[in-house]
């Protein structure tokens, strides 16, 4: 079997221009991703804002099974072009593994269709634990079902997302709150999670169980080995015989047509 | 009680520009649909493309509970700055509406943030039998478990769209193919409700149990009539005090808020 | 319009053997409960286990539209018979509202199919916060985003259910636990309803926006005013004709007939 | 890695009593389903009504990752103690495919919490067709987007079922009717795949389609490969610590659990 294409997207902002942020990724959150995806027997790249079109040709999407995103401070300066090319992608099966303050990402709430980027937060380092819903769900195995992070970003709900096909994580936050930490949608024929951990000013992606979680959303994220090849649009022969139908209606169809 | 406050929204096309359509609706679909709604004792008025700002001032919108959407020829000539605006009060709890060819909506394909355009179709106006999922269901209450249009446009899976919260009714074509007709979901505080019938060469909207259908269906996506106030954003107070906090992360936020 | 017919079950056994208990509760969980009930304008009566047929005769059953139940000690004791007959009310569209450690009664587990008697738990009273998940559900309509209950036993995750139709809120516990804590599930005709709170060594159903949450619940859970009538069972007639029919099947099932 | 261990248990009552029956599954339905589900690399075993225990002792089961279930005439002749055995393998992660007329199973059942044996049906032989809802679904994979059986029993809706966790395809039936036709559920830790084809005057399980499906089902079914132990029941000491603990709570605790 072939490995598993990813590719990891960073801003890569915040690394480059805080020492306390390069002492904690000194190769950047992607690098630091990419790693233990690559340990895990994928095929890894990765793509930064600041690279020409981010980094995201359409080459690259076109050989990108798996999409990991992760982005904070700059979220308006990636270009709708570009965004509109990976919506593009995702439609055709990409998996997209959406990391922390990605939810507000303009991708994410493309897909989301809703105001993602609406959440309570509170930046003051308290502790997460991390509670497992579903423990026979493919991305929480190898887990326990629970773990903790001693330091993080508080994300709190009411979360303005739609329903997710499942809910995978709920986080407890030592301040009172709660969140869905871990969620999964489908838009188009692309599989989609989103994990809530990861803020820059904490080694989180260094954790064991974040990494297991990360490793595993990806292998479930990847498309279909076969999917069906759907026919769409116009389809004027019937599978089965029409006894009564109405002509008049196609007639005044094609006037539409010449029209448009 | 005060009455439910309905806008429908028609592009109003067909009507005006074909005397064929003209025949069947008279006064538009809008007209057509607005009545069936104010004899169900809604306060009901309607808008449509051709008016300044397609009819949908701010103003408008603010003091509408509930938009319904039929759109067919012309997706592309409804503004943006309309489709953000209309998103935006379904965000904030607006009931949306959505009939037959608005599937392809700028709205909805906004608020599904999928290919919801794409599905398969034929305009021979086949025959459609329209079955009931869930019985229980606030909008398909005082209908019979099925019912029959003789005459409709056809719409076929795969329809590329999000799972719903809950798909209320199956199509089943005479042609051969099958459709999820009634859909709802949540975007935001808003309820929305997507239904199949409705081709504009066939005189659907004077159906009975297509306007319970409606009827229903704007009842049951008006906004919560007490909804909690949500906090969002910035949490600085946490509920439970925080033992053990990183503050050299607040500093470190401080730095880029004023970079930013 | 009718008033809302309600029945609050309560197994009244720790009222009835602890001053303590009573001393919280003089008029037992199910005095409380009704008395709100009824001060919302519902018609409300009660039903204990000790009760011939615990309260809950066939009549009694057939004139309720909603079942509130609340159990702890004695889930066994209750009759298999009495159980089946409140499943089948259910499955005509009854609704039902199941309390606290009702979670592990013999009615919810029936419905749920699960192992749902299983979480994890424990009685030191400490503090529990409860979040709203959507502030658009009928449930959560007059409640703030969150409430706190100062002193609740906890039940925490993995709590082994199936995937509900909607999670309402999700609890925060103090020591450390979070809990999906008003549930939704449709069974046959019947809407459900799973509300955490309600532990008995506490006034938790004195509390202001816990009466608020289980009268909003029991609206919710009324039975469709005409749920469509469904036709079960053999159809020989079908709606539309079949041309090839292979006959020897239909000899083949009287055979059949007749052997059963 | 190590093979897929399957269980195929059949009623096999219409493959020994009717000539017609043999002519078409000579090996029995369980032969079939067995014979290529082997010819896909998985290590498959047996197991009839008849058997002793109907060949699912508790052994068995425990070294069952998956099991398919085929009934019809006699699921009431199924004991209730096999059932029940069949239920707590199903929570601990056994996976359970069930076909056809194993809708109205008492393990379907007890597993859905519904009525799940109330549908509309009709015996004729007439034409279905299934089409896919989710392409990128595991279980779709390597099929076409729709697929025609010549000859198979009705199944209509209004299904009496809980939602499912997602309808992976739906039917078109020659007399008008839809279905629900692929339908998944979790239950405990296992995961649930029903699928409607299957009648036994039909060679619906040659179908080359049919076989793919319940291939991809089985795959699909298997238990999670690490699940996270899961720690329920009472947790005396809480992860973090607490402040104002209730303690006369926890006297009183024991007083009813010397009483129990």
């Amino acid at each position: 079997m072939s490995k598993l294409r990813v590719t990891v997207w960073n801003e890569n902002l915040h690394e480059t221009r805080f020492q306390e942020i390069r002492d904690i990724y000194p190769e950047g959150i992607h690098g630091c991703v990419a790693g233990f995806l690559k340990d895990a027997g994928m095929e890894v790249s990765t793509a930064t804002l600041a690279e020409e079109e981010h980094g995201l040709t359409q080459e690259r999407l076109d050989n990108t099974d798996v999409l990991v995103w992760w982005g904070h401070m700059a979220h308006n300066d990636v270009q709708d072009e570009i965004v509109e090319r990976v919506y593009r992608r995702v439609m055709q099966g990409m998996g997209l593994v959406v990391l922390h303050s990605g939810h507000a990402s303009k991708i994410f709430r493309k897909l989301t269709g809703s105001d993602s980027e609406l959440l309570r937060w509170r930046e003051v380092g308290e502790k997460e634990i991390l509670w497992v819903m579903n423990p026979a769900h493919p991305i929480v195995q190898g887990l326990p079902d629970h773990f903790i992070l001693e330091h993080e970003e508080m994300y709190g709900e009411t979360f303005i997302i739609p329903r997710p096909d499942e809910v995978v994580f709920v986080s407890w936050f030592e301040g009172g709150e709660v969140f869905r930490s871990g969620l999964t949608y489908t838009r188009g024929l692309g599989k989609i999670f989103y994990f809530r951990p990861g803020h820059e000013a904490f080694p989180t992606f260094f954790n064991e169980n974040v990494q297991k979680v990360i490793i595993n959303a990806v292998n479930w994220a990847k498309p279909g080995a076969a999917m069906p090849k759907v026919t769409l649009g116009e389809i004027k022969n019937p599978i089965m015989p029409i006894k009564d139908a109405k002509e008049n209606t196609l007639a005044q169809l094609n006037v539409y047509k010449d029209e448009e």
